[in-house]
């Protein structure tokens, strides 16, 4: 198989679904769902619902069949990087090649638009006219998963722990941490999300978990290596910024050809928790490459 | 029955569970567990948990089993005040009579509090630890419900319209979308929820939803009479930040005498709308006439 064609036809697939379930602009609060729009279609790359879909194929489930928790995950995933990009936070003013959120519609409706999203997210994970041929109990047992992998003890408390410690000197477990909460738990909680509603049985779900895990926290040591050596061209958006701000990074901690290696034994690593699944698994074992070599 | 003894007794119920339920502040995120907690347990009225509960009540259910979504809709409500008082949105120092969120903790770390209170509501609601005696079917239909009234259709639109139309001139009909939409859609959403859970029939649940609305809107007017005629130390805030602010309010827009006379024919319908539930709904009523008379 072909990893471009496969990650193409996924993408159209996420991104014909979100245009489906996402509410059109209307009424007074139009702007709010205009900002969420703007920033909902600014052509991400998907990833998330990318990996909640390749979760399912890997147990032996449809990929189609979770569109709605996949795409709720693009929107959670979206949100964080509204509130992310705000002044009161990273103060970031270009994202994936555009202006971010608040440039465009101001702070408080981006803020709104960011609530919004995160609260659509639920939405679409609980509504029947999108989930009705996935399980309740794997539904509830997908809310809660992700609700964790998003909340404080999730992607909140990276983040928090992100904004903290800039600036300061830190042990390579706050390093770890800020990693693996701010971007692995949702990695690890979408292919996981996937294999549960594809029916997976119990080890299969705890493996796969894993290969998120791994793969989450090697996309983000990828992401902090790009910031180094990246083009900002290819990256839609500045590079040098996470030295500028003084961001935690594994390069900062770790050193630079030091985080290469270490992406490279989690990309291993990724790989190897995806014995038991055979071919099935074969997008998620290219995925796993794929992310350390981009160049985007 | 007396109503203070009542609202007393559910609300020691649900402040214990909130306790109980609320995740201990911990790791290096801990400073967002803590900004979490501090507006959580700054002693609200839980207005919406003890509608939750009565609703549940009413159908002949039982206000205790329903907790973990009680206390789920007092995560949201009080995410919507950690992010409405910030900065870029209303700019308040004072809530219930202490300093605002943002205040002790700084900007960022409310915004991520809020951002993790919403989370996490969710979070109870699916968490089976939590949930064991409710329905799954129940539980999805209720995460929807209180998703779709506290986002960008409902609580979300409301704040976004409460914003965007600072210091202009409205319709009645703006006037009406921004307070249903504000504080009308959670309070319906918590009475409903509670009548779904307990295991009213659709009818039941139509009614109650029905007397929510109204109850809630009623809540809302009485809230911006209060912002003119009330007493600063008794509500634990300014009073007149309202007019200061130019806000769109009942009296702003309709006129003082007006919106009291508004007040109670919402007060009345709420309480027509009961009339199907008997004595099973006397906390109902009784809110529904303590909220337009209460001073704080």
């Amino acid at each position: 198989m072909d990893l471009k064609t496969y990650l193409e036809e996924k993408r159209t697939l996420v991104d014909e679904a979100l245009k489906d379930f996402f509410p059109a602009p209307q009424g007074p609060a139009a702007d709010v769902f205009k900002s969420m729009a703007y920033s909902l279609f600014a052509g991400g790359k998907r990833l998330r619902p990318i990996l909640c879909m390749a979760g399912a194929e890997a147990v032996g489930g449809k990929g189609r069949a979770v569109l709605p928790v996949a795409c709720a995950l693009e929107l959670i995933h979206t949100y964080s990087l509204i509130h992310d990009d705000l002044p009161v936070m990273d103060n970031d003013d270009l994202r994936r090649g555009k202006p971010t959120n608040h440039r465009i519609f101001g702070e408080a409706v981006a803020l709104l638009a960011g609530d919004g999203l995160l609260t659509e997210a639920f939405r679409f994970m609980a509504d029947p006219d999108l989930t009705r041929d996935l399980k309740p109990v794997s539904l509830l047992q997908v809310i809660r998963l992700v609700a964790d992998a998003a909340g404080c003890n999730g992607m909140v408390g990276g983040q928090a722990v992100d904004i903290l410690m800039e600036g300061k000197q830190v042990e390579p477990s706050i390093l770890e941490f800020l990693h693996t909460h701010k971007t692995g738990a949702l990695s690890a909680a979408s292919v996981a999300s996937g294999a549960i509603l594809g029916g997976g049985r119990e080890e299969e779900v705890a493996a796969i978990t894993r290969y998120g895990r791994n793969m989450g926290l090697a996309f983000q040591v990828a992401d902090d290596i790009l910031d180094i050596e990246g083009d900002s061209e290819k990256l839609g958006k500045g590079v040098g910024g996470d030295a500028r701000k003084r961001k935690i990074t594994y390069p900062s901690v770790m050193g630079l050809e030091s985080s290469k290696g270490i992406q490279r034994t989690l990309m291993e690593r990724a790989i190897e928790d995806l014995r038991m699944f055979g071919e099935k698994a074969t997008p998620l074992r290219k995925l796993a490459v794929y992310i350390i070599e981009r160049k985007k």
